[in-house]
């Protein structure tokens, strides 16, 4: 597939908060627990991770829908809000209705003569569902859930089994994500990693102005958004996916 | 040591968040940073804990005084603030210096007839430094640091560590801890478990009534005083330390 004469011969997308914003999930949530909504998006999601971390590093694997939802129950508890298991289920199911990010579908367009894949922590069905709902299932030639090795971003297990799959040596593949914790794993391993910073340093200084309130979007913003300061340092670094074609010709 | 007839031979304390006040870092950050010092508090320790498991998760472990290093750096840069290095070893030994929470002294002395030990990520070095500050060294025979082991909680090799190093079997070890993560891998291993919930539920939730502010504290308390929705029960749960000679001796 690839004619390009590039030493990459993969590219491999981040799903949850690199082709797909989780912030979406604040309407349904706001919808079903009034004045709750951005808080409970926050936590969900630091919350999501952590446990996919906890869990991982306990060897007490479960898949990432029930880390989803065991997350989601922590976060309405937090608050004093319970939902049964039905209204649970509807909720965690906003994971598979996740937006599309706007700078996505033209940038898989315009890499369309690439080999691209889909590497995430999400489990088969929950991506089938993600990538068919925002009509982009076409576009990849891989899918990849780390399910298959038990295992959670950003243990080695999993950027192993991404090349497996690929039948590539890791220089060969482009890892690209917003995710540090996923540049730091993937860099780690030897892939060659795209940072796509959607909210730059300085951007998110802006925030910390004195008549700015602090809240959980911003904690948000500030835990997950900036470099990791754990020694990796991506290979190329872009602002927002549609700068990436450019930059994937240059490597 | 232990001459209670009692099944739990040893009992091992967390140290940071369970024994020592990891809030206790805002006094010189808010006279280094001023109007700085909660925000960079909750960022620095919540990076601190993430940056553990990352590492450990990665198979690539730095020591606790490096990960918090790099956990204070990343909180700095967020709100465009640098140290140089002299000055980030200041404010890192700030982590050597942490207060001893006010039920610990007396719930120490009161259970002095027991074999007590203080098991931490701290690195060795660190450990020595917050318990002669402290002044209460002399309380304990053991004192386990995971970089034995070269792995942070919960994962199971550091549990491995403390029931190897009291040379009983995890069942006749009690672990104290008000980290929601770490009854979760002490738990899954076999130790019996001794939570500290010195925030209730209920106390949380009043921090969401509609005229408060939800800021870095609050997140803070959201993310880190409450039991994980992982499956793991702890075997008791106490409101303060100084109610665990009288939980212990029904055990």
């Amino acid at each position: 597939m690839d004619n390009t004469g590039s030493a990459i011969k993969a590219v491999i997308f981040d799903a949850y908060g690199t082709l797909f914003d989780t912030q979406s999930v604040i309407g349904v949530l706001e919808a079903t627990f009034p004045g709750r909504g951005g808080y409970l998006t926050q936590i969900w999601r630091l919350k999501q991770l952590e446990y996919s971390w906890l869990r991982s590093l306990s060897d007490d694997y479960q898949d990432f829908r029930v880390v989803t939802r065991e997350a989601l129950r922590y976060s309405l508890g937090t608050v004093g809000l319970e939902a049964g298991a039905s209204q649970l289920e509807r909720l965690v199911a906003a994971y598979d209705r996740l937006a599309l990010f706007s700078d996505a579908f033209p940038t898989l367009q315009a890499l369309s003569g690439r080999r691209l894949g889909v590497f995430s922590n999400g489990k088969h069905d929950m991506l089938a569902e993600l990538l068919n709902n925002a009509g982009i299932s076409g576009l990849f030639v891989d899918v990849i859930s780390v399910d298959a090795v038990r295992a959670f971003k950003p243990s080695p297990l999993v950027y192993r089994l991404a090349c497996d799959t690929l039948q590539l040596p890791p220089d060969c593949v482009l890892l690209v994500s917003s995710n540090g914790f996923d540049i730091y794993g993937a860099s780690r391993f030897g892939l060659k990693t795209a940072r796509v910073e959607r909210l730059t340093t300085t951007e998110l200084r802006k925030q910390f102005g004195p008549e700015k309130l602090i809240g959980p979007a911003e904690i948000f913003r500030t835990l997950r958004t900036q470099l990791e300061d754990l020694g990796a340092v991506p290979d190329v670094t872009v602002n927002s996916l549609l700068e990436l074609p450019e930059a994937i010709a240059s490597m």
